[in-house]
C-alpha cells in the first residue's frame, strides 16, 4: 500500500485515481477547482467528467497543490499537455526529494516538438525526479470506471521503475504490461489522435467503415514511419500503445478526438467544435506538432498533412479526404 | 470494355458485379437459384443479400453455368469457400480455353489447409487457367453498392495479371492496388474472420472498446506470426488486406462473423447462431483450419485456440476471453 498523488481530475485522472484507490493505495487527487475537490470529497462524484459514476469513498481530493505534492513520492501527471509546464513550475518549490513521475497525457508540444517526458525533464529540477514512466494504451476512462477489461503499457528505459508502476495499477480488470521504448509509446499515444480526427471526418462525411479502415491502416503506417525515424521500436507501433490505442480511439464513441473530427466532417468550423465539446481535444495541437515533425524528419505523412490543411488552412474536409482516397499510386507497397 | 462472368450472387458477388457493370463491362452473374436469376433480370434486385439496392439494368444473371462460362474469359469466383470444389468440377467440362480467374472468397479449407488459390489450382485443369488473382481488402458489400469510398488489393505473383484486374474494377469510389504477395493477402483475408468472431464475443460479453482494441491488436500479431512463417510478407499483414480488413470486420455491424461472435458472447449456441444468420459464416470453418495451421507450423495463436475451444469444445465464451485478458506475461513484447 503506497501513498499516491494524481494531478488532474479530468476523466482519465479520475479513472486512474479510482483504480489506485480500489487497489488499496492512499490516493489524493489534485484539481485546481475548489468546487470539484469538494464534490469528490463530499458526494464522491465527478459530475462533469464521469457522470453517473460513484467514486470510492477512500478517494480524497484537494485543490492545494503543495498538500498534494507533500502527500506522496509517486506523482501521476494527468493534466492536459499544454498545462504541464505551468503545473511543473508551480509544484517545483514544494519538491523536497526525488519522486517517481507517471505521466498519462497524450500530446506533443508544437514548435519545441517535445514529448511529454521531455517537457517534464526540462520543467523539473533533476533533484526532483527519480524516474519518469509513461502509462499509455487503449483505455477509455468511461470503460475503466465500469471495470471493463483494459490493457495498458507502462514504459520507462529503467524497467524497474516501469515494474513499480505496473504493480501499483495492476488488478484483475486493469492489465499493465511493461516496455522500455519510451519514444515509441509516447509517439504512438500522441499521434493516434491525429488519425482519430481524420477518421472522425471520414465518418462525418458518411464515407463508411471501408474508408475508415483504410484511413486507420495508412495512419498507422505514417505514424510508424515517423516514429521509427525518431528512434522508436517498430514493434511498439504494432502493439497496444500504437495499433491498439489507434483502433480504440478511431472506432469508439468515447473519443473526443473522433467526435471533433466527426463534427468537422459534418461541416462545423473548428472554433464551433471546440466550444461544443468543452474539453481539451489534444489532437488539434498535436496535428500541428506532427506536421512540423514530418517536415523536420523529412517523412511523408499524407493524412497528417491533409488534417493540418483542414484545421489550420481552412481546406474543405471533403476535398482533403477525397484526395487521400484517390492518390494515384498503383502498387499497395507504395502506399506505405 | 470486357465480357466478365461472376460466379455467385451473394452480397459480395452482386456488389462486384455492380461495380463491373457500372464500369461498362458486359457482366453476367451466375447463381444456382433460378428465382434469384429471374429477380435480377426482371426486377434488377437481389432482395435477400442486398435489400433496397437497385442493380444496374445492364447487369444480367443466369442459372445456367455453361452459359456463364462461355460468356467470357474472365471469371470472378464469389462462392463460399466450401462450394468452390463442387463449382469447379461442374464448370470444368465447359472450359475450352485458358481463363483469368479472380477469387474473392475468404477462407482456408480445414484438413487440407489449402488457400483458395490452391483449391482452384487443384480443382481446375492447367489448360483452363491463365492466372489466378485474389481480390481482397476492407470492403463491406453494403457500402460498395452505395458507392462509399473503398480500397482493395489485387494480388498475383504475375503483376501483369493483377494490373488487368485493377483496370477492370478501378473507378472513382473503388480503388484497387496491386500486390505480388498472394500468400499474405489470402491468409490475412481468411484469418481476420477468426479474430472478428473473437471481437464479436467480447462485444457480446459487453467488455467494451478497450478490450476489443487489445484483442484486435493481438489478433493481428498472431496472424502475422503464422503468415510470415508460411511465406507471407510482414508488410502485407500491416496493410489493407491485413490490418485494414481486420479493423473493418471487427468494428462494423455489417460483418457476419462479428455478428455471429456477438450472439455467442450473449449466450447462444453455435447451431442457433448459424440458423439465425442464415448465410455462410466463413470464420467458423476457418477457425478449425487456423487451429490446425498453428499446430502444423508450431506457432502459438492464443486467440485462435480460445475460439477453437469455444466453437468446437463447448468452452464458455466468458471463461475463454477472461483467460486471454489475464495472461500473466508481464512485458508487452512477450505478448507478440
Amino acid at each position: 500500500m503506497e501513498n499516491v498523488t494524481v494531478l488532474g481530475a479530468g476523466s482519465w485522472g479520475s479513472a486512474l485515481a479510482q483504480v489506485l484507490a480500489e487497489n488499496g493505495h492512499n490516493t489524493l487527487v489534485w484539481t485546481h477547482r475548489d468546487e470539484q475537490a469538494d464534490e469528490i470529497n463530499t458526494l464522491h462524484k465527478n459530475g462533469k467528467y464521469l457522470p453517473n459514476i460513484q467514486l470510492p469513498e477512500t478517494l480524497v481530493a484537494t485543490s492545494n497543490l503543495e498538500e498534494a505534492i507533500l502527500h506522496s513520492d509517486i506523482v501521476v501527471v494527468a493534466v492536459p499537455t499544454k498545462a504541464i509546464r505551468e503545473v511543473c513550475s508551480t509544484m517545483q518549490p514544494f519538491m523536497r526529494n526525488k519522486k517517481l513521475f507517471v505521466h498519462v497525457s497524450k500530446g506533443i508540444e508544437p514548435d519545441s516538438l517535445m514529448r511529454i517526458s521531455e517537457i517534464l525533464t526540462e520543467s523539473l529540477s533533476p533533484e526532483a525526479v527519480e524516474e519518469i514512466v509513461v502509462l499509455s494504451g487503449p483505455s477509455h476512462a468511461e470503460e475503466v470506471v465500469l471495470h471493463h477489461p483494459t490493457t495498458i503499457t507502462a514504459a520507462c528505459s529503467n524497467l524497474d521503475a516501469a515494474e513499480k508502476v505496473q504493480d501499483l495499477f495492476m488488478n484483475n480488470y486493469f492489465r499493465v504490461y511493461t516496455n522500455d521504448d519510451v519514444v515509441g509509446v509516447e509517439l504512438g499515444g500522441a499521434l493516434k489522435n491525429v488519425i482519430a480526427l481524420a477518421a472522425g471526418i471520414s465518418d462525418g462525411l458518411n464515407y463508411g467503415d471501408n474508408a475508415k479502415a483504410a484511413l486507420i491502416t495508412r495512419g498507422l503506417a505514417e505514424i510508424t514511419r515517423l516514429g521509427v525515424k525518431m528512434g522508436g521500436n517498430p514493434f511498439t507501433f504494432a502493439g497496444l500503445t500504437g495499433m491498439g490505442d489507434l483502433i480504440a480511439t478511431c472506432t469508439s464513441v468515447h473519443s473526443r478526438n473522433w467526435k471533433a473530427g466527426n463534427m468537422l466532417g459534418k461541416g462545423l468550423k473548428l472554433a464551433e467544435v471546440l466550444e461544443e465539446i468543452g474539453m481539451v481535444v489534444e489532437g488539434v495541437r498535436t496535428t500541428k506538432a506532427a506536421y512540423q515533425l514530418s517536415n523536420r524528419y523529412d517523412v511523408p505523412m499524407p493524412i497528417t498533412t491533409a488534417l493540418f490543411e483542414i484545421l489550420f488552412n481552412e481546406k474543405e474536409p471533403k476535398v482533403a479526404v477525397d484526395e487521400l482516397m484517390i492518390r494515384m499510386k498503383k502498387r499497395e507497397i507504395d502506399l506505405y
